[in-house]
């Protein structure tokens, strides 16, 4: 491995070293993808040490988080829908993401990184990869069910699908429908697509 | 109303009068949107009479399928659907537009129209007022179930996240998995929306 450069003259912390790092992490992530990335790979590429990215970041899953502007960690998402009883998944999953994407912030981001996955081969290489690593394999590896992946991925689909129609594209009467009903809507669905 | 207006010296009939009404039609639906759009107002925006217009397009339905070369006639993807037993509505509908997806003109028409819009507010606007109109509508009509639009909307976000994940993100293992296999994880999820 090659030792990591430092750009001389550049401060080790300086005020914007984080952003530096994230900037980084981004072309990295775009021109490598999720899988083949590493935290030392960001530094090399930053001109940083890799112990000044740990400084600010615990792991790559946390730089993707920060650079792609994910409006909620995937981590944190898996663990909430694993945390409760198992007849009740779909209900969990269907509130986690409807309340993040109702939010003004989440709503925004969740725009964007659909945007930019439309439009981009990167980021949509990006995004299935971070997901699939980062939510989909996790709550599959608990699930314990046979084609626990497609199951998750399937749920996957259907929560792609009603971010588009609700949130981009404005298709009614799904867009307009009150939160409760399309999480009421929603959640028996999910459970099919899991333990059906 | 105003008389169509006649643009002087040209064909009545000519061999690009079809693709000048088709560029109207186009021009017509993104500034008004399929609703407000007439076939006389096509007629006049391509300066031939509307008797012309009848020639080459049926109806407006017409003239929006091929204006947006959709991948298949909605009308005729509707009586496709509701055209059997009540109890495999589901398979039927999965069936219908997985096979037109996974042909290769469908899902390049497709794909092209998912872009479209993502990125511009007009056609996302046009494409939900069509596919209201000439999909969600007549099936809802035709289901008798209460909040039947509702549930025929549901449909679409399950179908509009399986064209994204498998098509255009390449989710896995959604995007690999064998067509039978996606339609028989479809078919009883969409059977649910519309008659659980």
């Amino acid at each position: 491995m090659t030792a990591p450069r430092r750009t001389p003259g550049r401060r080790p912390g300086g005020p914007d070293t984080r952003g530096e790092i994230l900037t980084a992490a981004r072309e990295s992530f775009a021109e490598k993808g999720f899988s083949a990335t590493s935290i030392r790979a960001v530094a090399r590429h930053a001109g940083v040490d890799a112990a000044l990215v740990h400084h600010y970041f615990d792991s790559k899953d946390d730089l993707f988080v920060e650079a792609m502007a994910l409006p909620i960690d995937p981590r944190q998402v898996a663990f909430r829908i694993l945390d409760g009883p198992r007849d009740q998944l779909g209900r969990r999953i269907a509130s986690v993401f409807l309340g993040v994407w109702e939010s003004a912030d989440g709503q925004q981001r969740m725009k964007a990184i659909f945007r930019s996955v439309v439009s981009s081969d990167e980021v949509a290489r990006l995004m299935r990869e971070g997901i699939s690593e980062m939510i989909i394999q996790p709550v599959a590896r608990a699930l314990d069910v046979p084609d626990a992946t497609l199951r998750v991925g399937m749920v996957a689909t259907q929560l792609i699908g009603v971010a588009m129609a609700r949130y981009l594209v404005g298709l009614e009467p799904v867009a307009s429908v009150d939160l409760q009903t399309l999480i009421d809507r929603l959640a028996p669905v999910l459970q099919l697509h899991l333990t059906g």
